[in-house]
């Protein structure tokens, strides 16, 4: 039996498990990132980490994977650019290679996410999905066929970064309307506070104890439970928003599923039913002759570590 | 050698031609479609227009491609529902394959013509294209990794029913806002009717020899030259849409070229320059690390027939 390490690496933590070939998360841990620290410092304790787990679990690996925040040159394992980590041009992945001594395989880390929802989550039993994971920002990965599609120089698979409303709200990628600028828990956030500052008797207030900094992506949810018109109002524009993203992605891959990961996908069918009914009104052709599940990532946290070694997995086999 | 017959199916005409399988095109003909006919009768004649060029050509056929208008049921060989042609699931691989005594396997037409592009057009240098025809419609045809990606059912790559515009123009379609309401000719020709309503001292009016039915996709391009400021609008606002799907297609493919077909394309760099430049600006991270080409068909009408056979080939290697 072979063994990989998935090595998620985020701005807080570094998360490390051992997945077998048969894929089998054997053991995990996560530590601090340091990610104010340089660039070797983070490599040795991602590097130690895998080794020191491995130890644990009695096993030797074959080669390990990681998912890292920014545009990753997946070919030469650099981090070309990330803003969450600050780096630039980082060859992350020889730097770990070097101290683990064994082939390491480098992707983002929404596509990471999107490759172990494929293959060990929410997405097991299908061939084409598109992964969005709505946080910070609208994260997306690809996978077709079971491989991940990652684009020229792993430069594709910008899901957020779709058009929603030409001339629209300015997106942290410079350009305006993006589905990103809509549909994140950021933007869900930003606009319960809009809706807040409106609305002096809406019960969201009171939901926040009265300070609108303490609105989070719940807080509209919670305001809709109690009945609360402007809270309704505010799911409702940003399921709308969510589902002119999700049909945009049907009408391009008609994929067999489309998974949704955040914090967000707490809320359930809440947030599913809606949506559901809102994409198959405006679906190319609907929904009947070529059906998209909506679904709900399963993995949670352990996603990137899943699917930074089935990366490893899968480019070892190439 | 094994040759193979690539038919495209049009609203007005079938074209038929014999592509070797080393990729050259060694005979074609076209003969009137008569769409108005039964199914039968028009299978009929594909067959025989394929029959009778491999006849005048000396060669034995391996095997038949089609591409058709609307939504095809690729793995059987259905036309689910076309809008040009009147049908709705039509078994017109059967019927043709049924005369020719041979395996026949139809795709939807962009969908050939993207593949023919790749592999003998503007594409054949490139892994990853998406090809996109500004017509009608805006119809969209994916290739990655040399192979055609058509989606569940085949009802992916429908690059024209992305949202640029929440609650925009009413699409064909259904849902209001997509990319083929804005970007596509008979948008243009709408925009530039619109315009000229408006500007009764503009040039265009001049160049339509004062009826606006007579504008068509060139008449704004040609006002901006006679340096008429209604028509620069119309077309400055046109290639703007224009560049937000074609951004939208890089942020999510980041493909080596977006291939554009269509009679607009005949602009050539008055289109494409300021094309490229906006493009450019929008695209997530710049085309600097990821480049993409942007480029026009070189196929013209032959696209489909060679896709089409395209088609066939590879899928006989399936």
């Amino acid at each position: 039996m072979k063994y990989y390490a998935g090595i998620d690496l985020g701005g807080t933590f570094i998360k490390c498990g051992i997945v077998s070939q048969d894929g089998a998360l054997i053991i995990k841990d996560k530590i601090p990132t340091g990610s104010e620290r340089p660039y070797g410092a983070i490599a040795k304790d991602m590097a130690n980490l895998a080794l020191s787990l491995a130890d644990k679990a009695g096993v030797k690996l074959t080669a390990a994977g990681i998912g890292s925040p920014g545009t990753v040159d997946s070919a030469n394992g650099v981090i070309v650019y990330s803003n969450n980590i600050k780096w630039e041009n980082v060859p992350l992945g020889k730097a770990v290679s070097e101290i683990l001594n064994l082939p390491v395989f480098i992707t983002n880390d929404a596509n990471a996410a999107a490759l172990g929802e494929s293959y060990a989550g929410a997405g097991k039993d299908f061939k084409n999905i598109v992964f969005m994971t709505l946080g910070t920002g609208v994260g997306g990965g690809i996978v077709l066929d079971g491989k991940l599609y990652e684009g020229g120089r792993s430069a594709g698979a910008e899901i957020g970064h779709m058009l929603v409303r030409k001339n629209g709200e300015k997106c942290t990628c410079g350009r305006r309307g993006c589905l990103e600028a809509y549909a994140s828990a950021s933007a869900l956030i930003k606009q319960t506070r809009t809706a807040m500052a409106k609305n002096n008797n809406s019960v969201m207030w009171s939901i926040c104890g009265g300070v609108a900094e303490n609105a989070d992506g719940k807080t509209a949810f919670d305001g809709m439970r109690a009945n609360d018109a402007a809270a309704k109002k505010v799911v409702n524009n940003y399921i709308g928003y969510l589902a002119e993203g999700i049909t945009d992605v049907c009408n391009i891959f008609r994929p067999d599923a489309v998974i949704l990961g955040g914090g967000i996908c707490a809320e359930g069918e809440t947030l599913l039913k809606p949506l559901k009914r809102k994409v198959a009104r405006s679906v190319f052709g609907g929904l009947k002759y070529a059906p998209v599940k909506i679904l709900t990532a399963t993995l949670g946290n352990d996603a990137g570590v899943y699917g930074s070694a089935r990366f490893a997995m899968n480019k070892q086999k190439v």
